[in-house]
């Protein structure tokens, strides 16, 4: 009763002007319908009511989610808000459909690479990061030698870990900035292509990482989850084998956090039908001897040339392998990693490894004969002061060495030393006597190779007893 | 033996060029000496490093919290750093201590009033707030009356609560924005002196509460704590009475929430060596009968003048029984109690006041002849439309129809009609008649009459059964 009253009486209110000001009036009302429309559309998605959802251990439904980021990425939402919310993030975490939305909102952030025309299997690997890992620079080329399209998107060096582009870029010529157009040519032609992210892809992923660094949200599963993935699938692979991390020189410390990630990361995958295997690695010493842009390429190429054996090439050929199988050219991981080790016997895979610095603009004299290229000016060597079985690397120290020795930027502004790291000799369980070559250091100048000494011996710890070995490849999952 | 090696190498190569360029020399080592002095000053600190330590769970000390809140303050912390900050104590809340740490820092961002010279006690009151709640009115003259100094700041209406500060200025002339000078000597003339929160008092808590606001982190006991506790020990109080009410028209809408909360301020308080009393008080109805902000004035009025009895007139003596009782003029709080009815019995309090609003540049003819204050244009009476016991209120739709009404604002940019408001009749367990009086309603224009109808109308829950009784007084804690 009440209520028809006021309907009535609102509705003769508000035709009162239409008589006096009519053409007013009509303008008047054509507003007021904008404005509603616009009010309603902001209050079916509340910034603030979306972060106490989340902070009350709630999920966030698709929408929800795909609204967050994408505002967000417009700019829209401010840093405020997003920190607040990265935070409950964090301490409530994300189930695994809110991660998958997560990575989906963030990969549709920017565009997407469209290889549906390319006939034949699209196949990345994804390393978590670690000391001397250059796999990537080994494995593209044996993949690609195998018939499988590797479609890389790579970073450049974090904190103590190298990056594959500072790699490639050590190498005099060698282009990474290309286009996309650019990327699909050189993919079509050799089958591998390594390139950096260009502010195209996933635009999200990169504001969002920004304000993580400056607000303690780095270290979050979900977070890193996809982070990672919305990068990948931009990348329009198929499939994508997983180098997860564990130990000193990780990011994740401890085995189960690296499990746990490997985990999400599958679950991810699978929730875009990707093909998927991870595989949880060591990284308690560096990955086979060289720490350094241009050392690593010059280990690759031993590698490559099949004039090198250990955890490396072991690693590489495990991942190729997975690449291989993942790809349909292989009936199982052990298959795919005996046609590794053949493309490395029959040449192919260094061939496949010239092609690619060539049409990337690389000059290949260096590659092929790499003792053209300049020395350091400093070349060191450190010797053991005591003796023992080395039972332990604070493979961690050694990463900040080598970055502190030119290998790596302690800011962003800093310029890399291509020619600087560290062959890194000692291996654990290794038996070293006082006097014996534990590293040979390469720089610029006299400090750093001090700074960088202390650090390496104090990393080593020798033992009278032989420590337990550790395993390289820890657990497979697909 | 490496290490003194290399201290010799880095002395060698810091001199070089002493002997080529002295004066520059002499410069660039007292700005690396100025450099590092900085550097270590902010390492020792670090803002990333604090947020991950309460994202752990851990406990900040003294000095971490004084370093973020006063760095805050000097907006040498970004939003999006605190707010991250916020998130984390919201969600793994801080221990008594922090909270103590918190308010502290808080409460010394800005000006502490010093009250010592006054003889006798300082005591406040402090209600979290209601619909209908203007017991300040009340119980500042009466304690004043009964010999304490009664030093208030108060704020303005918040959502669907009205504050004292709008309800005082409703009064022609009273001026609620006055110096910390003219404070202290309206204080010292009339022993109580009710202003706003000026720009000297706790900035860090007007610029916290602004980002708490839009990043979803009001509701956290230890977060209101410190809000709370820094503005009033601000005031220079030696006691303080809290008034924490629970139910549909108070932000703690649960009984229990509203017990931690004044556990935690009691906890402050004691931590600041000040005398502290705590109730819990109901607020699933009204407070008395008036809502609006002049109404309110009004039944205040009457309240002092020994005219009216009921809810009102138990809590405002209640309330400043305990202060009587905190500041030492009664052996307890039931005497406290005794003299507060004394006061209004004798004429005293009402007489404190008309003193009040004169020193404060208020008119008190208004006060002494309220009949002559200015009409609503509209003044409608709600009847019901249907019989029974009144079961429950929904009092938060109760003060959101007032502030419909124009007792409040929607936006801070809104102006209040001091006018506008809502005669509440029915009150729990009351019988209804279909067709009795249930509230009147005072506004400006129809429209908003029949808005606030039917919010009043359906807020009201009638049943065939007498409902059960609540307690005005649920706890009282020391």
């Amino acid at each position: 009763m009440t209520k028809y009253f006021c309907i009535i009486i609102s509705f003769k209110e508000f035709l009162k002007p239409l008589f006096k000001y009519p053409l007013f009036y009509f303008v008047f009302v054509l507003s007021l319908l904008g404005i509603s429309k616009r009010k309603k559309g902001k209050s079916l998605m509340n910034v603030v009511e979306l972060i106490r959802k989340k902070r009350d251990g709630k999920s966030l439904s698709k929408d929800e989610v795909r609204f967050l980021i994408s505002s967000y990425t417009k700019n829209k939402i401010p840093d405020y808000q997003f920190s607040s919310l990265l935070m409950a993030i964090f301490l409530n975490g994300m189930n695994d459909e809110e991660t998958s939305f997560l990575t989906d909102a963030m990969l549709y952030s920017g565009k997407v690479i469209n290889l549906n025309l390319f006939k034949g299997s699209k196949v990345d690997k994804h390393s978590t990061g670690g000391v001397g890992d250059k796999t990537s620079l080994i494995l593209a080329p044996i993949a690609a030698a195998a018939g499988i399209y590797v479609p890389m998107i790579s970073g450049r060096g974090l904190g103590h870990t190298g990056g594959t582009l500072d790699k490639l870029e050590s190498i005099p010529g060698f282009k990474t900035d290309l286009s996309l157009v650019e990327y699909k040519s050189i993919l079509k032609k050799c089958g591998a292509v390594l390139i950096g992210q260009t502010k195209d892809i996933a635009p999200a992923d990169k504001l969002i990482y920004s304000l993580r660094d400056v607000t303690g949200t780095v270290e979050s599963i979900s977070l890193i989850t996809a982070s990672i993935m919305s990068k990948k699938l931009a990348e329009g692979i198929d499939g994508i084998v997983l180098d997860v991390k564990t130990g000193s020189g990780a990011f994740m410390k401890e085995e189960k956090e690296a499990l746990k990630l490997a985990n999400s990361l599958i679950t991810t995958a699978k929730s875009f039908n990707k093909k998927v295997i991870a595989f949880i690695t060591d990284m308690n010493q560096p990955l086979g001897n060289n720490i350094g842009n241009w050392l690593e390429v010059l280990e690759s190429i031993n590698i490559l040339k099949g004039d090198e054996e250990g955890d490396l090439l072991d690693l590489s050929k495990a991942l190729s392998g997975a690449m291989i199988y993942l790809g349909g050219k292989a009936e199982s991981l052990s298959e795919g990693i005996e046609i590794s080790q053949t493309m490395i016997d029959n040449g192919k895979a260094f061939e496949k490894f010239l092609e690619i610095v060539k049409l990337q603009g690389g000059d290949i004299s260096y590659i092929n004969k790499p003792e053209k290229y300049p020395k350091s000016k400093i070349v060191e060597d450190i010797y053991s002061e005591s003796e023992g079985y080395v039972e332990s690397i604070n493979n961690f120290e050694i990463g900040m060495a080598a970055l502190e020795l030119g290998a790596g930027r302690q800011t962003k502004e800093d310029n890399i030393d291509p020619k600087a790291g560290i062959i890194f000799k000692a291996k654990i369980g290794d038996y070293v006597n006082k006097g014996d070559l534990l590293a040979e250091i390469h720089t610029s100048t006299k400090i750093k190779v001090c700074k960088a000494k202390e650090k390496i011996i104090n990393s080593i710890k020798l033992s009278n007893y032989v420590p337990e070995e550790k395993k390289l490849i820890k657990q497979i999952i697909y």
